[in-house]
């Protein structure tokens, strides 16, 4: 304390931006959206916000009176029932039925998006591969999953595919993504690179220890661009046979940090 | 973003302080709170809470059930207000009837406390000046000066005299201070230095560009000890004054760090 009487990352001035969830102590949103905001010039800090399930609905909406948060980010168990915080939700989260974001705008209103699939096209668009045309397979119809597909399928691709192995998953989905996007080509199928240009996993198969591929296949396509969602490992099964075939590979960190970037904007946006 | 993927203070494990006041910006608390926090090695931080007065008493029970929200500080107009809050409230705050530490205890308790006074005599403790036995001259009986007159009483001064330009306010302190030390020698009376080994003031005069001292007086004896609560300037014209006749004098900055390290020992208490 003598040595350092004050810290130069907090002020009375600083704008506050919390992540709700439960449990807590695992999310990374704190050090690396705090990151992004300081990298910016805000004097921004977001900090953890361990809620209670039977308390979330009673907490937040008073939490939101506090007139210096910006915004709040939300995850497990949340996504879903955060959206009745919201005043407007945003297209993705209209199509996905879950948010992960709500900012404060600068009329009051609260508005809500969800960015893990923004995040995946961002990161696409910084590596400067258009998805716009392409021919894309989507594994995994979930929460990410859901997410992903909405935000390639308002990229304009030439065709969508995507399979769950739960098949009323992924034709809930198509059908939602259909009715947002009239005319275009996109439908529920097996997995399969062919005629596929793009192959994107948002399945939780090759997480952490899980050796397998998302799907039955021994080699790739050499043109094939191969994404996975998956942040640990790095270097999913799918990912290994993939570099292993000489295909382009766009890793689930690349994903996040896209993520975090549009996130920023949209807490920031005027 | 590239350059520094995340910072290093934050994270979904750090323990999340507030200050809740209104206004808030003027604030210090969140840069030195945080200090001491960290400095004694606690992952914790904490952040400016802005609420407004219509606010307050529906989001202060709800942002308390945040589970790794470890306490709060209050600060003007809240410290009153705040008191309905708590669990418990620790002898000072008893005395004072205000607080402005809030404090999650191991057994899930809200407990309170205000450290204005504790600060005071923290600072003439680290000075190595005893209170205890020594008479003492108290100007001022508002916020600080009830908590500085609580803190003062509890070290067992062989006599406390409190002055206030409100003589109501004098006397209806010094009620509350001789019901809680039965026998002790407490009593309003008009400012002097006339066997007084120790001067405090608690009053605002003096502050920012206010060149009048706090009574009518032009020389001080050399041997005694004079503190002033005001922050800015840091000589006062009472402590420009003191030093002049050689008092020893102690400063509204030391009260301040002491009652810093108080706090974060209450909020860390086992």
């Amino acid at each position: 304390m003598e040595a350092r009487d004050q810290v130069d990352y907090v002020s009375g001035k600083t704008r506050v931006f919390g992540i709700v969830g439960h449990p807590i102590e695992q999310v990374r949103s704190p050090e690396m959206i705090t990151a992004e905001l300081t990298g910016r010039g805000h004097d921004a800090v977001l900090v953890p916000l361990h809620v209670l399930p039977d308390a979330f609905d009673a907490v937040l909406p008073q939490l939101m009176r506090v007139q210096n948060l910006g915004g709040l980010v939300f995850t497990i168990p949340y996504k879903v029932r955060a959206c009745a915080l919201a005043d407007e939700l945003l297209p993705q989260a209209r199509i996905v039925g879950a948010i992960n974001a709500l900012g404060r705008a600068p009329d009051g209103r609260w508005r809500a998006e969800i960015f893990d699939g923004l995040g995946c096209v961002e990161a696409f668009r910084r590596r400067g591969i258009a998805l716009r045309g392409q021919r894309v397979m989507l594994l995994g119809a979930g929460g990410a999953g859901s997410a992903i597909a909405a935000a390639v399928a308002a990229e304009r691709p030439a065709a969508l595919r995507i399979y769950d192995v739960d098949s009323e998953r992924a034709s809930g989905l198509v059908g939602r993504l259909a009715a947002a996007h009239p005319g275009a080509d996109i439908r529920a199928g097996p997995p399969t690179t062919d005629g596929i240009d793009v192959l994107l996993n948002a399945s939780p198969v090759g997480m952490l220890a899980d050796a397998r591929l998302p799907f039955a296949v021994e080699r790739l396509p050499h043109g094939l661009v191969v994404f996975d969602a998956i942040v640990k490992p790095e270097r999913t099964p799918l990912i290994t046979l993939a570099e292993s075939c000489g295909c382009t590979t766009v890793f689930g960190r690349e994903m996040m940090r896209g993520q975090i970037a549009r996130m920023v904007d949209f807490f920031y946006a005027t």
